[in-house]
Order: structure tokens, then sequence, then C-alpha cells
């Protein structure tokens, strides 16, 4: 490795806190032996690099390039490197690294390291050289080969984008908790992660409901192959008592845990994806009468990011998009806390 | 079916809510074609029983004859029954019917039985000419066919008494949840429930941890199989933080139930076996952190009873009893609500 290896890239991003994003330049390591060079096309834009950028979850360290909805093209790769050639389409979700030692890490359950995975931006790696991780909103990224996963040719790359934190945040606790033919799922709330999850899961055969306060989104939620759209403005309906596998909770509002758990029929289980501030509250006898359980999931590790992007391949399964150019990156951020986007923006990379 | 086939048999029971137990005389049904008549050798004393009779769950029909961990031996069978003969060795635990065709009776999980299963003594059952139950304090019982078990002939009968409530309430989350060998599992309280779980767990080959209030059953625990007993009285001890892929709370008194979770590493479960009062309660991110999840569990189903009792007698795994005569009932609730007893009375079923 060399000093003068090092290179710089094109970005978007903030240089204070709860500051607009704005044109910048960002170093990007030099190759290391098991690393990649990856010419980003798209970047989604997620609900967290929002929060992060406006300083919901404090202060960070700027110049900072939020993005980890990465896809893009090798244009490079380090010594070592032996499943990714250049021209190969790749993406890159939240973590860049993890200790690879841990009981979770063993399992490749990188999200849940012990030792604390590595965000793609916004972290110091810890694991090598204490270097400040900078995000997707760029032109170019430098990742280890362990920590892409291939974009199969049939997705359309911006499209797919959403599907590396989106698609991977309802993929995994889908598969966890055994969705498939003659499973129930609900799903709590429509937008950047509900939609994609509701077309994952009536891909995998399972019959979808979509719970959601308004009643605006019905249309769609059928249309993405949900089974039934419930409104829950005026209470949860007495016909889905008892009735379901599985609910994933995919938006960050408080709710009645003990009401949503009575939804769940034997061995369901409500799952929370987003992080409500209140404390989650039940007896243990709603629990007990039906072996129900109340859980929480982030992202999958790679393995099974890579299995998610080839399930999507072969299942036709896409992320709604609006595609902006990188000009448009604070405009879209209102929009998206206005929940005015179906479902997910995404920014062409060549614009930034 | 014919009224005057109903017999009689003799029994310990109560006249009243929270009278004492003495002799009584209950009807026992005539066989129906699928009934199964027991002459009982021996019946455990569970804290359920003792809950009832004293009026904790509020009062029931009377005189109540308690009892659901029985032993004993076939006597005379229905014209349907295929899977038993005049002296099988057979055992009765907490539910003698079910509705068998909803969603968990379907999956032969009978105690989560949708329509209300019915349990073994003070219920109504609504499946079958509405016949008031009565349990195992008792010289016979009739039961159907499907809903007794077969008890190996290598168990000592008195000591697998307890099996059928304590063993299988702890052996079906210890199935579930995935016990065996490179899993570790801790077990809150080391009572009737608690130390039958201690053994069930060593015998699937897991590293059990008991955590107990105080020390004076340290000893116990570590000649039960376990690998170390805690005593919580101090707090809960740093070097078992994100440790244990389940934790088993056998006791119904309230945990921090937030606290314990922190002691689960990824994918760990905390499963609540009694009752609490207060509601359980815990923050999003505790779960999230590494997808842990709450639970609770009851009984498991008659089929895996069946699989529990093979186990234990594969295993040399029976309950720590105390026998006594009928007429020392009385006694042993007042003891078995303190706490003195290592660890289950069992009535000898010759003496009432």
């Amino acid at each position: 490795m060399n000093e003068l290896d090092i290179t710089t890239t094109q970005a978007w991003g903030s240089l204070g806190i709860n500051q607009p994003l704005e044109p910048v330049i960002i170093p990007r390591r030099a190759l290391r032996e098991d690393d990649v060079r990856i010419s980003i096309e798209f970047s989604g834009i997620c609900h967290s690099d929002i929060h992060t950028m406006r300083g919901d979850w404090g202060a960070r360290q700027y110049p900072l390039v939020p993005g980890h909805e990465i896809v893009g093209r090798v244009t490079a790769v380090g010594a070592d490197v032996v499943d990714y050639q250049l021209g190969d389409r790749v993406g890159v979700g939240c973590f860049i690294n993890s200790c690879g030692s841990c009981h979770a890490c063993q399992q490749e359950e990188i999200s849940y390291c012990e030792n604390g995975p590595i965000p793609t931006y916004g972290g110091i790696d810890s694991y090598a050289d204490d270097e400040y991780t900078q995000g997707g909103y760029a032109r170019e990224i430098v990742v280890r080969e362990s920590f892409i996963v291939r974009v199969p040719e049939a997705l359309d790359p911006a499209a797919a984008a959403p599907l590396l934190c989106a698609g991977i945040t309802t993929y995994s606790p889908l598969k966890r908790w055994g969705t498939g033919p003659g499973r129930r799922v609900a799903i709590i709330g429509m937008g950047g992660l509900g939609h994609v999850g509701v077309k994952i899961a009536a891909a995998m055969g399972a019959e979808v409901t979509v719970f959601s306060h308004s009643t605006s989104k019905r249309e769609d939620a059928l249309a993405f192959g949900a089974h039934d759209h419930v409104s829950t403005a005026e209470g949860l309906p007495e016909n889905y008592r008892n009735y379901f596998d599985l609910i994933l909770n995919t938006v960050s509002v408080d709710l009645e845990t003990e009401d949503y758990l009575g939804l769940l029929r034997f061995d369901g289980s409500l799952v929370q994806l987003g992080l409500p501030g209140a404390p989650l509250q039940t007896s243990t006898r709603r629990l007990a009468q039906f072996r129900r359980s109340l859980s929480a999931s982030m992202v999958g590790g790679i393995r099974e990011t890579q299995e998610m992007l080839d399930f999507c391949a072969e299942h036709g399964v896409l992320a709604e998009i609006e595609l902006i150019s990188a000009e448009d990156i604070n405009v879209a951020y209102d929009r998206t806390v206005a929940s005015d986007v179906r479902y997910r923006f995404v920014i062409d990379a060549a614009t930034i």
C-alpha cells in the first residue's frame, strides 16, 4: 500500500450536523489486497441517512457522505480478490466490516457482531486502520471483497439499490421466521421498507396483509401482492385476532404491543424493524396463550444479502423508485420525511 | 354407553374453595369406545394444584380433586382403543381433551388449542358431554386414548409422575428453542420445574447454568448436571452478558426483563414458564442488538410428552421426589409453598 495510491472521489455530503448536503470531495483508500474498487451507478436514500445527517442520532465527523444502498461496477481489484472481476455489477449495504471472530460473525451474521459492525458511513473502522467511513452518495467506493455482493444483471440496477438495505431488512426476518406458502404475514407500514417487504413476502408464497394508518396505499398494496390492506385508523380488526404467523413492524412509531401480539396465532412472532422510543410492554399471558414471541431484527449478513438479491432476480422483485439527480437530494430528504415518495428515492450517481 | 356403567373412585379433594383436602368419592364415566381406564399408582403435587385449591385463580365446582401428574396401569379399554392393552403403564398430564381441529391441534399442540384445551381437573369438557373433570389424586381415572402416554417401564413410576407436567413444561421449550451440544441454557429458579429442566437440558448436551436467589441448591444444581450456579442476590453477573442462547424462567416472580435479555447472545430467547403478575417490558434496542426474543411457553402436546418420556428413559432423567401418603397432602401443600421440598411431592395412590 502506498499513500500515493489514495484517490479522491466526487460525493455529496454535509459539512456539519443538520447542514444541507452539497458537493464534497472525499478520499478513497488505496486498494488493499482484498479490496474491490467500485464505480457507483446508483445510491438509494434510506430514512436512516436522514436521521444521521439531521443529527437525530448525534453529531459525527464532517464532512460526512451518507448512503448504504449502493450499486455499481467493479473497476479494480486487489491482489487477493478471487470472486470479482472488472465489470462485475456489485452492491454494498449497511456494513463494510466486522470483527470476523465473534459468535455472530462466525455465523456470517455481521450485523450482530458482538464487537460492533462498522457502518458503511459515519463510523470508525477499528478493524482496519481506524479509517473514517464515507458512504455511497459518491462516484466511487472501496470495500473489502467479503462485504460486497453480486447484483444479478437481470435486476434493474437503480431499482435494485434499495434492496441493499430495505430489501435485506425485510427479507432477513421473513426468512428467519419461516415465510412461505400457508403462512400469514402482516406488514405494518408500507413505506420504503414495507413496500419491499410486501413484495418479498408475497414472492415467498405467503398470504400478506398490510396494516396502514390510511387507505391511500391500498391499491398499491394489492398490486404488490398483498391479500388485504387494513386501515388501523379505527383500531385493530376483530377478524384478524389469533391470525398471523408473523407481523413485521416497519415503522418506528409506538404500537400497542400487546394488542398486536393478540393478532398472532400459535407460534407467531411480532418483530420490530424500526426502533420506536417507548418500551415494548406485554403481559406474560398474552405470550403464553399461543407461545407468541416478541423480537426485533436488523439487516441480514452478506451471504443472506446475496441470497436475497438472487431471490429478487428470480422473482422479479424490485423497489419502486423515483430516480433523482444529486442536486435534488435535499428536496428528496424533505419529501421522504413527509412520506411524499412512492417508495424510495435513488440517486443517479452519474449526476454526483 | 350405559348410565349403570358409571363407576366411582376413592379420591382426595376439597369440598369448597380454600378448604383442606379430604377423602371424597367421585364418579368416573363409563368407558367410551376410545377411553382407557387407568388404575393410578402415583400422582405428583404441582404448584398449580395448590393455586387452584386455595382459590388463587377463582372458585370452581366442588368437590374438586386436583392432580395432573398421573402414572398408573391400564385396567380396561374401550372397543376402539388400539394402542394400549391391559397392564400397560401409562401417564396423564395437564389436559384430557381439546377441539382437535384448530391450527394448534392440527400440529398436535393441544395445550394451545384455540378453542381451549380441557384441563385434567376443574374444567368442563365442552367437547364431550360437558363432563366436569376430576384429577389424579384418586384411585382411578378414565381418559381418551389420544390423551394418554406410555410410561417406559425403565422409569421409576413414582419419580416419573412429575415428568407429566414439570418434565414436559421444560422439555417443550428446550426443544422448541434448539437445545443441544454447543448451546448455553440458563434456568432461573430450581424448584419442581427448574430441577427437571436442569436435568433435561444437561441430558440434551447443553451447557446449563442455574440462576437462583440463594446458594442453598448449588450442590444439587451441579449434581443434576449444571455447569455453574449463580446467585442473583447481588444482581446479575457481568461475565454472563451476551452469553446464553436460551433462558427459561421457571419462577413466577417479576424479573427485570430487560436485564435478563442482556444475558442473551445472538438469536437468544428469554422464555417465561411461570405467569408473573407485572407486565414484561423492554426497549426495542435490547431485542434488536442481537435479534433477541421474548416469549412464553406452556406444556407440550401428547406426542411431545411421549417423546420426552422416551428421552428421559433413555437418559435416566427422573424428578427428585418425596413420596407421601394421601393423609399428608395438606402438609405437603404448606411445605411446597414454603419451598420446603426437594423437589416434588408425589402421592402414593395406594394410600388414597
